[in-house]
């Protein structure tokens, strides 16, 4: 069973990561970061013991956990001073699992599909939590162990996690990118973002009940070229927003179609 | 002050106006649509007569809510009988007020800037209500039963207006179609587009306590070109995706340097 843990990292996830295994008992042994300050930040919010190299990582934890960005992993691996057969992960949605192979006998992914801020608290207990492991009993450990933060642990293997970090490019970070675009067209003319904020909520909240496909609505689906051509001309200072405007709109046409198409 | 009203329409808007306006004690006089079962259905509802022809419109009401698609406004106009000083007003985002000119002497515009649908009953009270009249007298008229309805209500002109609604096609029409990519992109590999709906919801409700921009994470901000270029990959065999994942990823790293630019 995994009591205690040391976190590699000391980003987004890493922070909201360590402050709940903290608040669900699971002892936080050390944090690292390159930054010392980082470390001895989020170390002091934890109790726990902080580091800036690699090489003094505590020996025995139960569990290590790279949650640093994506490309930064292999380095880290590659500066592990630790006994060969300590379990680690990493937390990346778009690195296969087998680059930990070589580095330990046992080793998983434990990927948090959410997105994450230093500044905002996140309730962990509905994020679906993705789990591979290299051995059945790796798995089951970080089940459990997954089974305290959330109601929703999965398994899933690399090639379904690469899938759903792609989709979860287009529903975050794409819609986030929306949200400031609408911003920024709003802050132009002096008008308050506050002003789209209910729609922002309800839009996001209207997938409980209506699939996305259903929930569509606007110029684009009903096809109306007159409010599209006065859209597109009032974007004409925004080239790239423009583009997104035309491409958006050609694809939710054509999805529009494509579904009325499989429903015949 | 008014007491009750006509609604013009029986569709997504048409319908949760009538059903809120009934509950807040305005009377609802009379639901028109061109189908008849669709204005019997509504009328239903809301206690309200019910007509399919625009010639049998009451002919007292104190306010008449043009709340059909946008380019329907101008013949649902042409064929009112009506006195030619009842209070006239459309719905729409981006039909200026000026429609409405030479059909009666008192018109406005009442635009809830929020997305509707049949089916999801609407909370109308934090919704941005838009307001435009074409004299002080009326714009008090709406602005008392923007009131009613809602804690905000807004003096918005016909060019705002249509920035507004610029927007909101953004973060609504376009996030929702994001969404829609996001399962197609599941489905095809058999993974469950429930696994995607608490980071979709804490996306939308990060802007509360986050600017868009301050937000922002993922691959594109980072520029990490490897994932980015192995998700290009993942659509090959859906390009017009793989072009919203281009413009998105262009767009999102560019409007982040203007805004590290913008700080200097």
């Amino acid at each position: 069973m995994i009591e205690n843990v040391v976190i590699i990292g000391a980003g987004n996830l890493a922070t909201q990561l360590a402050l709940t295994l903290f608040e669900k008992g699971i002892q936080v042994k050390q944090i690292y970061s390159r930054k010392i300050e980082s470390a001895t930040e989020l170390a002091g919010k934890v109790n726990a013991k902080f580091t800036n190299d690699l090489s003094q990582l505590v020996s025995e934890a139960d569990l290590y956990v790279i949650a640093v960005t994506d490309s930064a992993i292999q380095e880290v691996l590659e500066n592990l001073r630790l006994k060969d057969d300590l379990l680690i992960v990493h937390t990346a949605g778009s690195v296969s699992m087998n680059i930990m192979e070589g580095f330990t006998t046992n080793y998983g992914v434990f990927y948090p599909l959410q997105t994450f801020s230093k500044g905002k608290k996140i309730d962990f207990s509905t994020i679906p939590i993705c789990i591979e492991a290299n051995h059945p009993s790796n798995f089951m450990k970080l089940e459990k162990l997954g089974a305290k933060l959330s109601t929703s642990v999965n398994q899933i293997n690399s090639d379904e996690r690469k899938t759903l970090h792609l989709a979860a490019v287009f529903v975050n970070n794409f819609a986030n990118h929306l949200y400031a675009i609408g911003a920024d067209i709003l802050n132009d003319k002096k008008l308050d973002f506050d002003l789209l904020k209910p729609l922002i909520k309800e839009t996001a909240e209207k997938i409980e009940s209506l699939h996305p496909i259903d929930a569509q609505t606007g110029p684009a689906k009903r096809n109306d070229q007159s409010i599209i051509n006065a859209q597109l001309k009032m974007l004409q200072d925004k080239p790239e927003f423009q583009k997104i405007y035309s491409f958006a709109t050609e694809s939710i046409f054509r999805l529009q179609q494509k579904h009325d198409h499989d429903l015949l």
